[in-house]
């Protein structure tokens, strides 16, 4: 694809030769038939192999290389990315998978090989259930959400519009709920279900478990990134992007655009504010104000967080003279008997 | 289903109207035609928009809403949700599953469509096979067990009666087990086995690995929720509950009615004692006495880490009292120079 | 089989009666029938069951038993384990299977029931695809590789010569990539890709993305264990070994020979050094040298850590050494006054 063509698509100004490429890598990995992206101008300090760069309006582009002028140049990368790949999923219902009736199905629906779509459900236009996927009896699924292969959707899951539901994920298993009888676990059945709305983006091998008695939500927007637990009854907000690895206890209640690091865990009945951000590895229990920056386990506002740190820094130092100290007392009572 | 006919089934009485509900759901999210219940008295304080609820003895219901009064609330809420939700798994022997020969099977089984059933597999009676599962040679299934979708079952394996195994659970791949020669790893092969007890539940998406030349055990009643990694030759006791993310490694005992935490860690070779309690997040090694409660990471007895951590969130204003101790103590020396 | 035919495959001396055994496992779970080993002199101080013991030149057998002498217990007894256990994968392209065309094959290759591999795959000779696996457009496989049942290979992942791919495995899924505007996430394509070196091995469940832009990259001779997540753009180097439910965020760079216990977790654009050593649980971010073994959340050099840790220890006397101080101080100020 030409320059002239990319700078027209993603509304910028080709500044130089008008090369074709055939590619978006990064920075650092792009070669001469690639095109590459500047998103922080102090990367034009080291060099490229690329072909092309897409730079920020009033940056000196480097000599001799042919650039691409946007404004947002990572807004204009992902434009470009979407020119140079396409997700293949196939098309039509295959023969070899197993579709239930009654089921509801809008226009241009997929459904790959060696799936299972049990009775009562109903998929959205352009739905894509990729191979492997089993889709339970009473479920939805919303226009254009995209199931990967291996998915797992349990009886009476609704899953909203425009969702990516990545290899491996479990939506609706049993939420882990028992009580104590004579010393044994009884099984409290697991009769809730599971709500995603539109939007939502779940990482492979994320497990979102069904409510016991009513729903566990994901609000529209949010984001959840691999191998995350979110347990029964929990209620997440809009727009909240989850790392890797977090888990989510039950009945826990998460506001809108809640940000959690990597392997962050929230224990049971947690309510976490609007706008909270969680670092990687913090571990959290009862009520977070809205706006607050936690860190920690138990967690704390990241001011205190830092402050008792640096001090545990300087533990060392403090035994130190603590024993210098301990010792005259010592002394000191000696020479007082 | 009339509120009489629920009360002769739970054994309960009925005060108010007979009305019929034809669910039961949460407290905060039941509607007119559903029945709540009342597990916590306190819950009393708030209002239900539910059309009846389930009470205990000695509390005054809630003016104007049939009650059903039992002993014990949540294990009548437990029977109830069975007369509402019953799990529907499909029936017989599907002729798109494959079922190598010779395999034993009891009466009921049920193999769904694209499931595959190696040769020398024993399966009880009215075991539950749903799609894409794989049993791997001469592995074993009790009675009355189910295996949702997706779960693999490795080689020798044995599951006993009326265990749950959720989606996505892998059974008895390999340990992780090698022997460094010359800067490399040589792989272990791991030849043993996984034995599960009766009455186990795994939550989906958990690992359990098979045992390098012997057994990886779970034993009867044990519960473990979603995303666990149990290593291999681990042994685990009777009627334990482990929750989300929680990993056991390599070679770990641990004895019956233990309890773990979200997230918790075990070290290998770590001996835990019966009725031990882990918070969540907890790093356990070595041994841990019988009834220990313990928390942290290294993990220590609960009422020392309580202490420990009272002490730390005092230490902002101990380094003030350290700093002036220290300027003083400054002040002296060049005041005796 | 019997003892001098193991004495001869693994070079050792035979000592006392030629008897048969027909299985070998550990020191503690061996019966009379089996072969086990004493990697560990110490082992000796306990008897056990086993029919024959596997031993280190130098020691003194136990009286009575039949022991095979050996130089390296350990690596005899990985011999033995492979002359009784065979894994068994079955044979030739299912017609179960379902293969688009065109697909580039070696010899030997083994494709089993409900597997799908999407058109432009290279397989290399003798690799082995267990039923339930999903290899994406355009990936290939290397020479002796097995894929475990249930792994999903997205578009474009190259994977080396004699790698295991255990069940659950999920590569190639998004990296978890987006920017913000108006409050939302919009999302970033992930066009990049997942490439796997030779030797490498892949518990159940984890989850290793593709690159953004370009390649995500595991070097060969690599271990990792089960439910490890490994984000976008990582580049880990060769022969490292990870422990069960490692996170490395995006972005990060790890050297050569590299250990990480259970549940690290690495933030994003770190770099790790070759021979690094991280103790479970740490939490690590920005740049670690060469060699250094480190510990904690944040994590530290180890010495360091032992050191504050200790003090920790200790605060509970140090806080009360601090109040008997505090309390003089303020008797001093009120003698003074």
């Amino acid at each position: 694809m030409k320059l002239s063509e990319i700078a027209r698509i993603v509304g910028g100004r080709l500044l130089g030769e008008d090369i074709e490429v055939s590619g978006i890598k990064g920075y650092d990995e792009a070669g001469s038939s690639d095109i590459t992206f500047v998103a922080n101008p102090s990367l034009l300090s080291s060099s490229t192999e690329a072909g092309a760069i897409i730079v920020p309006e009033g940056i000196a582009p480097p000599e001799g290389k042919p650039c691409v002028v946007v404004s947002n140049p990572l807004e204009a990368a992902v434009v470009v990315a979407t020119l140079f790949y396409r997700e293949e999923y196939g098309s039509g219902i295959s023969d070899r998978a197993i579709v239930y009736s009654p089921v509801e199905m809008g226009e241009g629906v997929v459904i790959r090989e060696f799936s299972v779509v049990e009775s009562g459900v109903k998929l959205g236009r352009n739905v894509v259930v990729m191979p492997f996927v089993y889709v339970g009896r009473n479920s939805e699924i919303g226009d254009d959400t995209v199931i990967f292969p291996h998915v797992v959707i349990y009886p009476n899951t609704v899953i909203g519009k425009r969702c990516r539901i990545h290899s491996g994920v479990v939506l609706g298993a049993d939420g882990f709920g028992y009580f104590e009888k004579d010393g044994k676990r009884v099984k409290i059945p697991q009769i809730g279900r599971v709500i995603i709305g539109d939007d939502v983006e779940i990482g492979a091998n994320t497990c979102i478990d069904r409510a016991t008695f009513g729903r566990t939500v994901v609000g529209e927007g949010t984001k959840i990134d691999n191998l995350v637990q979110i347990g029964h009854n929990v209620k997440i907000g809009k727009h909240c992007a989850f790392a890797g690895q977090v888990g989510i206890s039950g009945s826990v209640s998460v506001g809108d655009r809640v940000l959690m690091g990597g392997q962050v865990g929230i224990a049971d009945h947690a309510v976490i504010g609007d706008d909270v951000k969680i670092a990687a590895k913090a571990g959290v229990f009862g009520r977070v104000a809205p706006g607050e920056t936690i860190v920690g386990a138990p967690a704390m506002p990241a001011g205190r967080w830092k402050r008792i740190q640096a001090i545990i820094n300087r533990l060392p130092e403090i035994y130190d003279f603590f024993k210098k100290l301990k010792k005259r007392e010592f002394h000191g009572d000696k020479g007082n008997s």
